[in-house]
């Protein structure tokens, strides 16, 4: 019997944000959600949205970002996800802490929540993910192993004036998303990186497709990089509403 | 009664490559399609084959890629798909003329030759084009006007050795894309540019899709950018097999 | 006795601009200076104000910059600067044809124009250079055989809207150069860019260092290029004002 | 009295190294030196050794490369170079901490480590730098009031295999560099990064200038960013040996 795919996504904030659209999307194509952060009600929101329409969700949350954390926190999903019947295939790393302030206004404790949360997490959730990818077998209908993707920002390029903290840490992301997948695309997991480029439209604003990003055309492309056939691999993927300047 | 929607490719080669790959791909997703290059019998195998399987195609032969030569095409093309019936909406430039020699070794015929075919004409496919897009009406079945895609390579990105006539233009054609993106975003036209990294699968060649690109995997990739919501389109794609080293 | 080091201009315009403030700064430096142009009274009152200041510099007025003039020009400058006494040691294509329109307002004439003057001649000026280059023995005096610089600007990096024909060349010129530097690194030829990022001083205008770019200062850079040491050569210079926002 | 120019070089290894020849380098043109490191004899040698030359030096051995740390060495270093005498003009920083692994073979303390010593301390030495510059007076003599030096690697633009940890950070390091370029230009202090491209030439192997980077050279890069106007200013040079492969 074939098991059932599992979506790991780190960085569920309320219910208009980008993680929220993603496990809803992914859900909905299918796969069963294991829902990661570090604020339960959040989570317990989106766990409750998608086993309400009758997806199958869990949350689990996280007291912090470290590596020791996220070991545990992958032992829980598979407890509660055996891999009996479950088979991790796809990841999200969505966790973004944003300082902008001036240089000099930045304080040393933020630069370094900043490189905790976006960098270092990230490290610590891309091991566990790619050990998971790892024991999946190949076959004709799953010639991907699993895929990682990384989500970013204008700040995952360049950096400018009230960014350094956040560029610093968003362009560690984008080069481990890079180095990651040059290292395990021969072992037939995919690694991508998507560069969100503009605002993102929130719950409550008026909406605007072409000025500003909808998490649920986001959560489309995420879910478009986990159908790309092994022989065309997308690794960047930018994402901008229509009118946005750049 | 709505109108069916046109995908004019330009740059069609023998029947196993990514001109042919994408035709073939955007007749299966319900376009009829407009073929343009200088070979009429490649042309003509594309359009057959196509037909034959119950799509829609036309051969368009062009005697060279200059602008008043695109001007006549575009207007061949209106008359065999009548604007009464068809819209213009999808475009591919898969025009591309390869030079790989040492610098010394290039003649300026080679320089010309490629600063036409890749770059030159691309500015005239893309003004026909446009043109056509900017005469669509928006609704809400669809919110984007058309979609012009162009296929571009490593080259595009770097210089290298033996690349001098190549990259150059190549550089250019991707540098051009950039410029519509941002010009005509507002006007509900997407523009994007495809990095094509790898070697591609021919026909004859044993089949590895973890060395090689698909072309119809590359189709898929143009495919799935003209379906993008107007909220979050991409104007970069690189594209290649999960065991390239890059 | 040592050969006297000739510096080859290409793009000469008015005195305030920089190609006259790099022949300045190498006449200055001790290079004999040969100035290409199509403009003969520019070219003229560049070469009286070199001989003037005790510098030697002669114009070399060409009709056209095609390949073919390309050659005629460097033998009239070998003939001027004869090999028993002269060795080509720099190089700058300083040329530049910018257009700056709307996508749909820019005429074919315009797209080829810009591409034979920014490109094709480019190419044109890099044969002769390096071949003239390949001839000059090494010595501990002069391990690096010649420089060869080629200006780009902002455009040369980007497309942008009213850009598309100016930046698809300057993108061109720019892998151009780089194809350049990663073949001719190893003869000992150094190839190098600049990309003049913001708006140069012009001779009448109000000056302020703070925001715009000064030809003298330029033309510094450029100079320092020549004496880079081979074991750290830099391919790509950026260069702006201090108040510049980018 | 005009004040004599400190430059202050974070990050002396042995004799050999980038380090100790930007500290040199500096001497001759007529700074006294501020040198830190963790190492207390490497910082030893090199301040004797230019004092030994009839420069001045002195060492200041840092126990860890923390924001507070940091913070008490510039306070020595005021201590010992005082404001009377003193005014801090070019700061380079040149600590770097390589990991070279495999992903899943990199630990949780390596990339911590790699953060904290490429990107963390960078920041804190760049909050010092700044704040000491903007003490400067501007004058005629003085256009610029301060030029603060990062020194990149390949992997800052880029990850690849085996530099996960390494790439990450040097990337972030790299953002944080153009951050601080664009917030401080209109401040009259010039920000600059260098791309070391290539093998770096240490004191026992055989010498060879085309292949590998001469310590001596990359310090004539740093050296004449500080001599740039401030009309024509450059973020980013590349160095790499004439022979290299890139």
């Amino acid at each position: 019997m074939a098991l059932r795919p599992l979506f790991v996504v780190a960085g569920i904030g309320n219910a208009s944000g980008t993680g929220s659209a993603a496990a809803r999307a992914f859900a909905k194509a299918g796969y069963s959600v294991a829902l990661i952060a570090r604020n339960q009600s959040s989570l317990d929101a989106c766990a409750q949205e998608i086993n309400s329409r009758g997806g199958e969700a869990a949350p689990f949350c996280m007291p912090s970002y470290s590596s020791e954390n996220f070991s545990d926190t992958f032992r829980l999903i598979e407890s509660h996800f055996p891999a009996s019947k479950y088979a991790f295939r796809a990841a999200l790393f969505n966790i973004g802490y944003a300082v902008w302030k001036p240089f000099l206004e930045t304080t040393p404790q933020e630069v370094e929540d900043s490189l905790n949360t976006n960098v270092a997490a990230a490290f610590a959730f891309s091991r566990e993910t790619i050990l998971k990818f790892k024991n999946n077998p190949l076959d004709e209908q799953q010639p991907t192993r699993g895929t990682l993707i990384f989500t970013g920002a204008t700040a995952s390029t360049r950096g400018s004036t009230t960014t350094s903290a956040f560029s610093a840490s968003k362009s560690g992301l984008r080069s481990l998303s890079q180095s990651l997948a040059k290292e395990f695309g021969k072992d037939d997991i995919h690694v991508a990186h998507t560069i969100i480029d503009g605002l993102i439209q929130t719950g409550t604003a008026p909406q605007n497709e072409t000025l500003k990003l909808d998490p649920a055309s986001i959560a489309e492309a995420h879910l478009y990089l986990t159908r790309q056939a092994k022989s065309a691999w997308t690794w960047e993927l930018d994402l901008r509403p229509a009118s946005e300047k750049w």
